[in-house]
């Protein structure tokens, strides 16, 4: 898998169809991607199709390497590139339309490093959230993100930006069965652990040494019932009780760093 | 100061003056807040000057609390409340104009517990952030966070539901002068730490065993050069190297974890 970030080659796969320009959508079956750090990490992610780039000069001046002579790149200006994208996305003068990634399968990932966490979404839902939650995912070395294909944002620029380059890099596996993913999971050898407010266990109390799963609901309502059930344990993490909740990437964010630090 | 969440009577004072139906903005001077717990939170906060709620039957309804017979509440249907908000904002049936709040002196805070960690934060601008940030503060008993007046956003509906009721209980210090307040909050024997990726320093090694301030810079940007030389010490949280930053909210939910983990 590609690391985004570093300075080598960027290399693109010229496109065959050129996206349809002043949709504000991507062309059907395309995402279009924005932002540099998106951008950037999409260029240098060898799994990656691309279609076309629109961009600023300003926008592949920043870009950490060099597009291949034959990348297919539309200069725009930055109302063209506004036009582009959804409304006051942050595009920072570069906007990709390219192929989504492939399936990944749960079983790949469960053959993987058994140290490497996995996180698990019940209904998270919001696509800022989810691309904060696999930038967190990939800067505390997680080896998956699991979500259940019905309740889950779509690939996108939104969950891109906020991803920051982790949607290249951070595998991300869609189930049809989320309680039957956590029955394999389990199979694996991971504990899976669900944040729940009301939960009485602390989380770091409740931390194994062994592989960890954890499991994250949506803000709100929670991990359903049946989600519930199929942890191993339930556990809160340690707030004043001044506030029913975190945001659900904040919480997510601690978790990790917390079963980081179990290793240290 | 008023708690949010329980199940109080929710006290508010009639205004004399009623907002602009329809304009997407509260009518100058006052603020808009919208969202169940934001809404409930500041109809709980006797600092508050209300001057109108618009809502739905089911808003109202959801509330945690009775209002007042005298309340000044006009019912609307949901789409009449989608024109009083920011474009698609999650309104949940309540829209409240009232009053910004007041002043807070950061010399009234750092006479307050010395135990709470106090939130420096420097040029984070996005709304969605600070929110989150507040939220997070609330939630591990945070004094109050500290924002430069000219790099910080306004007080309004994205960041209010972001915080999700924090906005109100969580004591907001707008300087003119971040290095200055610095340097007010070392001369009250406060360690100021700032986060800095590319300190060697590990946060949880850094954290002192008295007082606190938790220094945070926008992404991209980080840390401003004069306000890292008013910190005590530049510390990092342990990433992988595959993701150059966190969100910083996610940055700041971390920190406060940490903190607040080594008073346990």
């Amino acid at each position: 898998m590609a690391k985004g970030g570093s300075k080598k080659s960027l290399r693109g796969r010229a496109g065959r169809m050129q996206g349809g320009r002043g949709s504000g959508r991507a062309t059907h079956g395309n995402v279009r991607l924005w932002g540099r750090h998106a951008v950037e990490a999409a260029l240098m992610n060898p799994a990656r199709q691309h279609r076309k780039l629109w961009a600023t000069r300003e926008g592949v001046a920043s870009l950490g390497g060099e597009l291949p002579a034959d990348f297919p790149v539309e200069y725009a200006d930055v109302a063209d590139l506004a036009r582009l994208v959804a409304r006051d996305a942050p595009h920072q003068g570069l906007v990709l339309e390219c192929e989504p990634l492939g399936d990944i399968h749960l079983e790949d990932v469960l053959s993987g490093d058994p140290s490497r966490p996995i996180v698990v979404l019940d209904q998270v839902t919001d696509p800022h959230n989810v691309g904060a939650i696999m930038r967190s995912a990939v800067a505390f070395g997680s080896a998956a993100m699991v979500t259940q294909d019905r309740h889950a944002p779509p690939e996108g620029g939104v969950l891109g930006k906020a991803a920051s380059g982790a949607l290249e890099t951070l595998p991300w596996v869609r189930v049809v069965n989320l309680a039957r993913a956590l029955e394999q999971i389990a199979e694996a050898g991971y504990w899976r652990i669900g944040l729940a407010g009301e939960a009485e266990l602390d989380f770091a109390a409740a931390l194994p040494s062994g592989p960890l799963a954890i499991v994250l609901g949506a803000e709100g309502e929670g991990l359903r019932h049946n989600i519930a059930a199929h942890c191993d344990a339930l556990a809160r993490l340690p707030m004043s009780g001044e506030i029913e909740s975190l945001n659900v990437s904040n919480a997510a964010a601690i978790a990790l760093y917390a079963a980081a630090m179990r290793q240290a």
